[in-house]
């Protein structure tokens, strides 16, 4: 597996175009993905019980496992809209449908914006329409610029990885993501979509991704908030010409794992845990990445339930934007994650550097710590002797700029 | 009831005292509190795996559910000690016990503070030495002052109340905390000690206390990190003479509730919530107290999910602190708390002025709101209209200044 260049339209027969269509000043605003032929997809949304209206229409035709084209509008949400809201979630779909001349069905949509403002949809129509035109296989990098708000920069990536075969085949994976980086919308909403070029089978795909998905967008904290809109498409349309991913296959009439399935669900999870890191390292005012790694958890669940609890609280992050050398933050977070655990069996290292043994602090660390937590990436590990389960977590830090972006109101 | 002078000294019997034994730089950092007489006790703990040594012998202490002392110290919190960490917190309540003439299983320890420092015994033992020689029925305020180490005001209050029987008696309780404005000690403890000269059962006191924490302490958020040290300790020393207050006694030979029980339980309810308001308006670098009050919950759990989710967001503290009118934080951590409300039957007040409406905004709604929000007292009523539990939950805001403090190590 490589990196190539080409974001979401590096996968053979995808397009895409990110235009102003007005919902924003001056910036691209309005984003369409197109493949020239449908194929395999798959969907995971928010699980906030307030869902945007896009959300909800998404979730209903994402159920034929199918999709072309995906439309995204940033700047305003489409949530707490009403019935006007799903009403207009469904005409965009429609009008992208209609421009592209294919199946509505096929469209999934994505808003990322201000709660409670219905979407002008004149604005959409004609954003849809400038789209069509400017649809190109250069056009990933005008896609990921338009479905990011106030980001500080644009994410995208994609990779190409070998599956075996009749013959070699080359399978290409691209995705772009908009992180937690809003200042108008009130809402750190994650988008995230992601096309490839391999000839999988549905139900691969969908393997491949939830896995994906599980070590990488479920792993990271900003703030935890959770969005109405948070959303993550994938689109699967075969041009590989690879022999078909499945998740078994049969030899010699025994059902065996398909080793195809396991290069792909590598370069996928490559492509998600890459960009979910993206979005951390660019949260509202942070200035640093956190890894929390956690090791030796009696139960997988204990692993992600210390790891989370430590990336995700105020006292490690903003002791981590001071640099502030309190290893006693990272012990409490990690006593108040509700877990069996014993503390006093438990080591921390920060980067390399031994920090506490046993549960009890290394007498005089302080000096050393304080130079470690300067770097703008932390690493946290975290022993905890009682098992063998680990898990990675990432986070960012808090810093008064968050508070500041977020105090505002446009 | 009503509210009288002399806080955790109010009730007869009492007696109390602040000194500056050392540890802190000239601020008094060891209280005590002293009942003649020993009498039924409760506590109750942080549920942090990670407990500090005076938490887990004081655990030890509690099981004959007596007590006639406290003894706290602020500035260290003998967290993460090992076992010099447990023969320290053993030794200040045996110190204590030999000072004061009483037995060592009767004096209840707590402390406060920097996590993984060792305690200095030679100072805390000329503390308690002190301390003894100073205590006096009006010692309470001095007591309240030596627990706090960066609040930026005193927490105490003491109340009066009447309970029936032979004649009528009066009833006293008093209680001081420290809440959440540590700079150096790195962690939001929560410290509360209670008395009362109420005549009461074992079990009526326990059944009080569990409740009132439940309606206060447990309805409070400043940052969503959990201390190692939290610790509430209430002692009834029986000394207002009234007939025992009992949770049932009996009646024509049929057990029926005791209404004196409701009398000390109220009386007992409004000193916690009165304690737990006075903390979180003190949380580190608040302006503002928020109450979130949801109403119409088709179960206990729900209303309390959603009150602590709104309460505890980022997201809504830091539009509170700018006073921007951002309701959809509110809807989007409202749906965010793992429950099965339905969002579209969900209105939303803030003070009274109505915000959300079946799920959506009110038009124009923001400048009134801007104006409500300006207020240093945030009044947020949620009514779900799908059932009939509520509950209230108490939070503050969230500045720079909370980071900025956080930031700091000393």
């Amino acid at each position: 597996m490589k990196e190539i260049k080409g974001g979401i339209t590096a996968p053979k027969g995808f397009e895409a175009a990110g235009v102003h269509c007005g919902i924003k000043k001056n910036k691209p605003d309005l984003a369409l993905v197109y493949s020239d032929i449908p194929g395999p997809a798959y969907a995971m949304f928010t699980s906030n019980k307030v869902k945007a209206a896009p959300v909800q229409v998404s979730i209903k035709k994402i159920r034929n496992r199918r999709a072309q084209a995906i439309v995204v509008n940033s700047g305003i949400a489409n949530t707490c809209t009403g019935k006007k809201g799903i009403k207009d979630a469904q005409s965009m779909s429609k009008l992208t449908a209609q421009e592209l001349k294919i199946k509505e069905e096929d469209v999934l949509i994505a808003s990322t914006g201000h709660i409670g403002e219905p979407l002008p949809m004149c604005k959409i129509e004609e954003g849809i329409k400038q789209a069509k035109s400017l649809l190109s296989s250069g056009g990933g990098r005008q896609a990921a610029e338009a479905i990011v708000t106030t980001d500080t920069f644009v994410k995208e990536i994609s990779v190409e990885t070998d599956i075996s075969g009749r013959g070699k085949n080359k399978v290409k994976i691209g995705g772009i993501a908009k992180g937690a980086g809003m200042i108008s919308p009130n809402l750190a909403t994650m988008l995230c979509f992601i096309t490839t070029d391999a000839c999988i089978s549905e139900d691969a795909l969908e393997e491949a991704m939830k896995s994906a998905v599980n070590k990488s967008f479920n792993q990271i904290s900003i703030d935890a908030d959770m969005s109405t809109n948070d959303t993550v498409f994938i689109i699967a349309n075969g041009r590989a010409g690879n022999k078909k991913i499945k998740t078994w296959h049969k030899k010699k009439k025994l059902r065996v794992k398909d080793e195809n399935f396991d290069y792909f669900s590598q370069a996928l999870n490559f492509v998600c845990i890459s960009l979910a890191k993206m979005i951390v390292r660019d949260g509202e005012g942070a200035t640093k990445l956190i890894e929390v790694k956690v090791e030796g958890a009696p139960f997988p669940k204990d692993a992600r339930r210390i790891a989370r609890a430590i990336a995700s609280s105020s006292l490690v992050k903003t002791a981590i934007a001071g640099a502030s050398p309190n290893w006693g933050r990272v012990m409490s977070a990690l006593g108040a994650a509700h877990t069996k655990i014993d503390p006093d069996k438990v080591d921390i290292y920060f980067d390399s550097l031994l920090t506490v043994k046993d549960g009890m602090g290394i007498d005089s660390i302080s000096p050393k710590l304080r130079e470690v937590l300067k770097q703008n990436e932390i690493k946290i590990t975290i022993h905890l002797n009682q098992g063998n389960h680990q898990t990675t977590f990432w986070g960012c830090d808090l810093t008064e700029k968050y508070v500041r972006i977020n105090k505002r109101y446009v």
